[in-house]
């Protein structure tokens, strides 16, 4: 949808609401697809959102659910009783039903649940929920197509054309299991519509099927689908029983959310307790939070510096203009610094760097490091030369770019590697932290010369 | 694979090759997933990844292939003949075939699909190596189900039975189209397999098929993918005829790939001209290239940083120490506008963040930063105030960090709002552009201050 088209559609809403035209706004909305009404709710006030909302049949309702920011999901969830939510959650695949359900109150989940007529739905809703968000459990969904390995060919084509004919689940993989329900073996369409209708389904299945526990986190469940690039995995429990699948869409998400908080994290802010949506459009006091936890390593940071400066007070005395190049030196060493660490920490992610070759990485950074230092520091040394017309200036900045970009570029490879190896996100690493270590660092190195050189500064 | 399993597997493998057991050897990589002897290849040293490539046979060469990293895959096509690798190509997705032979010179390229015995498949590569890596017609493949409006549902399904056992393509949707080959609609097995034999494909086929442009950009075809979460998207040309589909592996590569370069592009890493695998593990010419261009960048503004100190070099004589907060200074501003910056690029990219909202996300986070400023200025001002027994001093640190940080965050906003209304990638901006303009500004309020206050300070 162009942004012409989204706010061209968004007027006529508003207009078709005003004119009371709920016939009318019914119509134009069925005429969108639920992405693009998700995206047309976030330009709407509330009020028009919600009677927006309120016509729309359960389905198309459940559908547009999936769709929007979290915000507005959980505004519009808050609104509906229970008879209104009952009948759209039934229609919603169970883990994104789970997902809304899981924003609202305990007892407003207890009476949705209880006031479910399918009870086989409920008590998979409920199993479901049982799971923690961020497990497999929390993101599988219930709706797959279980086939007998003692099945035949003939008969397992028959109960898929009834199933197909019952509900709506897409029949990516079929699952095989046993009389005991534990996974034993996969098997696709093509597969079945090939084979000879007498054989039986353990004849013709694929036994290596791969699948992940039920506690398994997120991660694992991502790492899989990037590793195998299946459309779906089953989740099975502590002894191999089949308790649901995970989608390819769900997956994709989830690597598209651990990205971003990669991103968030090594940019400083904290991914933890917030929702990223709610980073941007949410509370100032979120705002503020999400910040602080690197903005008071920043500022401790500082301080070191601030007293690291301070023991080279009388160099600074006797030649004050040694400060104006303190920018020029913090800002070369943080981006070199930077430039490393986001290679390291994405290495890290996506199995390209291994802790194993730790020092081959350190060696080689510190090697680009001392290129670019030899060439900076000779082109800005030469400068500055001849700008203060005394060699020996030229020579301390451009010793200090040196050994501060050289610095920076090892610093930057080692500390993710040291901060993967404790069990902390490298991404972490990437932000004040390297940048505080390369400020206090730098900092010695260009006063420690400056002080050696003095006499020859006057 | 665990990392003990993929160093107890290399060791194994080694061993095959030094006993010249290649039998053995073929027997152990047999029993292995594809994705993992691509993980023990990337272990091995180059002869006995070689000698193991070799005991492949070709559908399974083909999937390792698909596995590598690209800077192996490369390494391993150079080494094979045509005679070799006619039998793999033939037997990848078209898709994967081309990512191949695009790194190949274009000699080779002509000998090989001179000597592919499936004439069809043959021009079909030449098709699809027509077309720009970047668009959707060079990222599409030709495996795909292409059924006729007219045929009837068990014409269908028969036609289906046969393609089956020909050809290993999957059936993500069939696609429909009429004897002019334009696309007309999509079809599901699920539907197809439900329908009255009797009944046309135009009948029971979803006539609102969506589909992408065979010139579009890579960009376009992910957020296509994005929004719309199919398992495929077919490609057309400017008449609407069908030439290949995108499947949602393609698309989650692409996703995962824009991610990474805006990662490493805010970090100032040049990815325009580099594969990012190459930025960490290739030659050390190419990692000093990818940084050179914000390198310069950085250097100009801590240049400019220089002389707007150089202009305050007076106030600087006189209190050499307002030196030693500079860093404090700089490490705060900066790291409150790499925060801003950040929000507003993954913003940006993920559409929740819009051009004609500049305004509000300006305020916002000029707000998010006023609070911050506030509550560190007060903070750091009072310490400095009492450890340099001089109220003045914490006045002007603590008040030129509230200028510094609030500035941090409005600029950290305004300069990516800036870039994407000019067509300039917003990543590049959360770099150096925006740590240097907060340098030249955060100083220029501080020593500013001091230069008032001097009286004060001596």
């Amino acid at each position: 949808m162009t942004p012409e088209t989204r706010i061209s559609t968004k007027e006529k809403i508003l207009r078709l609401i005003e004119q009371q035209n709920y016939a009318g706004l019914s119509l134009a909305l069925q005429n969108l697809h639920p992405a693009d009404i998700a995206e047309v709710f976030r330009e709407l006030p509330q009020n028009a959102r919600e009677a927006s909302f309120d016509v729309l049949d359960p389905e198309e309702a459940g559908e547009v659910i999936q769709e929007l920011d979290f915000d507005l999901m959980v505004e519009l969830m808050a609104k509906l009783d229970a008879a209104k939510l009952v009948p759209i959650l039934q229609l919603m695949p169970s883990d994104e039903a789970v997902d809304v359900l899981n924003e609202l109150p305990d007892e407003r989940v207890y009476e949705i649940i209880r006031k479910m007529p399918d009870l086989k739905q409920a008590s998979n809703l409920k199993e479901l929920m049982a799971y923690p968000e961020d497990t497999a459990g929390g993101l599988m969904s219930s709706e797959f197509v279980k086939v007998y390995a003692d099945m035949t060919a003939e008969d397992t084509l028959n109960y898929l054309r009834i199933r197909a004919e019952q509900e709506t689940t897409s029949f990516y993989y079929l699952y095989v299991v046993d009389r005991h329900d534990h996974l034993v073996g996969v098997l696709g369409l093509r597969t079945l519509i090939t084979a000879p209708p007498y054989m039986t389904v353990d004849q013709i299945m694929n036994p290596a099927v791969d699948s992940v526990n039920h506690y398994d986190t997120r991660t694992v469940v991502a790492e899989h689908f990037q590793k195998y690039q299946r459309l779906a995995v089953p989740v099975v429990d502590n002894v191999g029983r089949l308790k649901g699948i995970i989608t390819w869409d769900d997956a994709a998400e989830i690597m598209e959310e651990e990205l971003t908080d990669e991103f968030y994290t090594s940019s400083g802010l904290s991914t933890e307790e917030f929702y990223t949506e709610e980073l941007l459009a949410g509370r100032l006091s979120t705002a503020v939070k999400s910040r602080t936890p690197w903005l008071l390593v920043t500022m401790l940071g500082g301080i070191v510096a601030v007293l690291v400066g301070d023991m080279f007070s009388d160099t600074l005395h006797h030649v004050p203009i040694l400060a104006i190049f303190m920018p020029l030196l913090g800002g070369l060493g943080g981006n070199v610094g930077t430039q490393s660490s986001a290679l390291i920490v994405r290495g890290l992610a996506t199995g390209h760097a291994t802790l194993d070759k730790t020092f081959l990485h350190v060696i080689k950074q510190f090697r680009v490091g001392a290129i670019i230092g030899v060439i900076i520091g000779v082109l800005v040394g030469t400068l500055v030369g001849v700008w203060k017309g005394n060699p020996w200036f030229g020579l301390i900045i451009g010793g200090g770019l040196l050994g501060n970009i050289t610095v920076a570029a090892t610093l930057g490879t080692l500390v993710p590697f040291l901060f993967k190896r404790i069990n902390i996100d490298p991404a972490i690493a990437s932000g004040p932290f390297i940048t505080t270590a390369i400020d206090v660092t730098g900092l010695t190195i260009y006063f420690g010369l400056a002080t050696w050189a003095l006499s020859h500064l006057g």
